[in-house]
């Protein structure tokens, strides 16, 4: 293709691209299909000779859209959001065009400065501990990792061969084998199955703990299970603690957490994937108190702060326990200017990387902090408006504290009920939740996803949950 | 930022790409920057109210492009391609408008369906055996990865699973640490340093076995290895064999290490991260056979097929095996077709993943079939114009055999002149290549990197070359 034929077809595709957003209501919010429907609307094997753009273009709607969950709808409220912004679409278009590998500063040197600045421009929105920051007093900074399930895996291997060399200077013969024998990880409960993940790749126990009535993992409950596993000879090693949980945006206890990993040599992590955003206000930053204490702090500026998947940012205390995590460094790979900025494959599981830090500097440039502040707000907003809906409806209840933009609600009554209600709700098509289960109790999720949701997106979405409500309650299950 | 102006700030980026890359060959290929340049460049924080658009896109030539590593750059030989291509650009622009997480099949049926159907558009471009493809008799299927690194340690992390459930079918108390001393992967001294990577990740013993004289894994190392430490009560499990070596671009040699694995019951996994996409030419074919006996195969269509980072495609022929390498199955990731279609959460080490397929169906179709083989063609007859060149050279050496489109040469001599040499080419910036090594003689890489890499750019880089020989010639490291 040449440059006069991408700038035209370029040009087709930005104003599909406005198209599709601005007339994104009009479509369901997820899709009619059954499982294998794309098989047989394509050929079975790929082209001999070009297929023309016009061909390509018509099957976008043919093909692709009768298939799409649409995420960046306001009638989406599954999961958590992923952000989307014009701002960062043009962001990612340049990353494209300079098509860069940044794996180490000489391999594009720029690609990595943006990346350490951009980290310190976020960690100083948050108000991250100057410990955090390349340019804090200490050895912190950050890096921007692909999702939040990497960030954690990485921390914990990161831990697990820091314990390794400790563990080590005692015993001189220990095996990996045995030294993952006698790890133990910790987790609430209500940590996501990232973190679980993160325990059956790192080969170690994660022992999941309970957490309290709001979901919140507390320091008396580690520091119990954390003496338990030491009078059996174990070594509690990892904590990963969450601030905003998936199922009901429960935050656990950093201020009493902390201290109880510093008093046993645990690395704290903090996986703030979703509400890391809100942090950059400052009426939520005090959830974030007792990050201090933490030797990792991660959350994921694609989820709520309008840089698009992906794009999750991991700061550490001392960044050379990730530097020196896996220490492998063949010739390709060696520049002369080693050890003065980061060489981030290091930092990470993967060695490719793109320049990811293009589009969070597109961000925070056209946006403004404060704009950002006010997105946030308005989704928080949001939730609250709904959350005083199900309030007004007796049928109903709150299953979980609103505190961002996630309301956790269902029918009063047996999980059953609240189960046909989404299966309703979700085959209907005009709006999208996922559920959740605290403790035996089952629970829808509504939460803010798209950057245009409303009031008015919100009354619908309650509009359509009372009328399933309302047919489900005439003629209840058997 | 409204749609206007989105289309207004979009189409001034689309001429922005277009006019980098149509003048790309006016810049220097390695940029002449030192490290912490870009310090003092911005501000130490982000803005509080947004920028200008005007502002920012001055920003890209002051701030970003002097610290850029032009990888599209025709004058730019080092590490491998990566690919770049409007067609991917095109398609990823509808990725980022999308905008969708395809984690499970109920998250975006389309994203799963269709990356479905491209990795077996791609399976059957490779001529990969039916055993490797969705539509195939059996269990096998592809998957998009971001990177080989982690095709690679999803592989290895499957078969410890396997080998898990295996051994505790025989000892039932067997812990996971005790497994873990007792595995033993193989990878040849010529493996890309994630292999390496990989098995600390796993906690795996990974033994390199020596090459060949041609940097080849030969059937009958590995089967002496295996013999040696089964003997020893060790368990072989995972074989990770290269098609393609990053250092020479040798190819292990699949026909003779496939019926050792497969004797041995060890997980014969083939990295053809580089060179996979060659076999898309019936003549290139050939390097590919013993593939059959492969548990697993993957290659980046990021690196030589268009389709830009990330794009690492992998298959195996028993997709179970991802599917519960690690069986972590929370309620809000459920949905009710499950089992039908991929969730593509369970095959992978993040847990999100972007509409990815897109830039390939876009690649696929845009360009065709025998397009993407001219253009790999094309790559390879640049190399063997450069092997030529060099050849007619008497104080130069080639190192390795030219296979694909990547040249090994050296200086005659001392490796100390080639090293001055590299150091002097690309302190010129002109042109950029990076080194590497085997079996202690140093040589030079020169890799076709670009998509419009011609025959007066290979020219040129040997006058570059050529040019500094001659200063170190005359005088002669003491």
């Amino acid at each position: 293709m040449e440059s006069d034929k991408f700038e035209e077809y370029g040009g087709e595709m930005l104003r599909y691209v406005t198209s599709y957003l601005d007339n994104i209501r009009s479509r369901r919010a997820f899709p009619d299909v059954e499982p294998g429907f794309m098989r047989g609307l394509i050929p079975d094997k790929a082209p001999d000779d070009p297929d023309s753009w016009q061909d390509l273009v018509k099957d976008i709607e043919r093909v692709i859209m009768p298939g799409v969950t649409h995420w960046q709808s306001p009638k989406f409220f599954a999961y958590f959001p992923t952000s989307s912004s014009y701002a960062s679409m043009l962001g990612d278009m340049l990353c494209n065009a300079i098509g860069c590998i940044g794996f180490t500063w000489a391999s594009c040197p720029s690609c990595t400065e943006l990346e350490v600045l951009m980290m310190d421009w976020l960690g100083k929105m948050l108000q991250l501990p100057d410990a955090f920051l390349f340019s804090g007093p200490g050895h912190g900074g950050g890096v921007i990792q692909g999702t939040a399930s990497e960030a954690t895996l990485m921390c914990l291997l990161s831990a697990r061969t820091l314990f390794y060399k400790r563990e080590r200077e005692k015993r001189a013969e220990l095996t990996m084998g045995q030294l993952v024998d006698s790890l133990v990880a910790y987790c609430s409960d209500q940590a996501h199955s990232s973190v679980e993940r993160a325990g059956l790749i790192g080969a170690v126990n994660m022992r999941k703990l309970e957490t309290d009535a709001k979901g919140s993992l507390r320091g008396d409950t580690l520091k119990k299970a954390i003496l338990e596993d030491k009078a059996k000879g174990l070594i509690p090693f990892f904590l990963c603690a969450t601030s905003g949980t998936t199922t009901s945006c429960a935050f656990d206890n950093l201020k009493e957490l902390g201290p109880v990993c510093e008093e046993h040599g645990v690395w704290m992590h903090i996986d703030a994937a979703y509400a890391g955003s809100a942090f950059i206000c400052p009426e939520f930053r005090p959830l974030l108190d007792g990050v201090e204490h933490a030797m990792s702090f991660n959350f994921n500026p694609h989820k709520w702060l309008k840089a698009m998947f992906d794009c999750s940012t991991l700061w550490v205390q001392n960044t050379d326990h990730l530097r020196y995590a896996f220490d492998v460094d063949p010739l390709y790979l060696k520049h002369e200017n080693q050890g003065v900025m980061p060489d981030f494959r290091h930092w990470q599981i993967p060695l490719g990387r793109r320049f990811r830090s293009l589009k969070l500097w597109f961000v925070l440039r056209l946006m403004g902090v404060k704009n950002l502040q006010q997105s946030i707000r308005k989704d928080v907003r949001l939730a609250h408006e709904f959350e005083t809906m199900v309030k007004s409806d007796p049928r109903f209840e709150i299953s979980a504290d609103v505190i961002m933009g996630l309301v956790c609600f269902r029918l009063k009554g047996p999980n059953e009920i609240s189960e046909r209600l989404l299966r309703d709700v979700n085959t209907g098509g005009q709006i999208h939740l996922v559920p959740s289960k605290m403790k035996d109790n089952y629970f829808l999720r509504l939460a803010i996803c798209a950057p245009d949701t409303n009031s008015d997106d919100v009354k619908y979405a309650w509009d359509v949950i009372k009328k399933a409500a309302d047919v489900i309650m005439k003629s209840p299950i058997a």
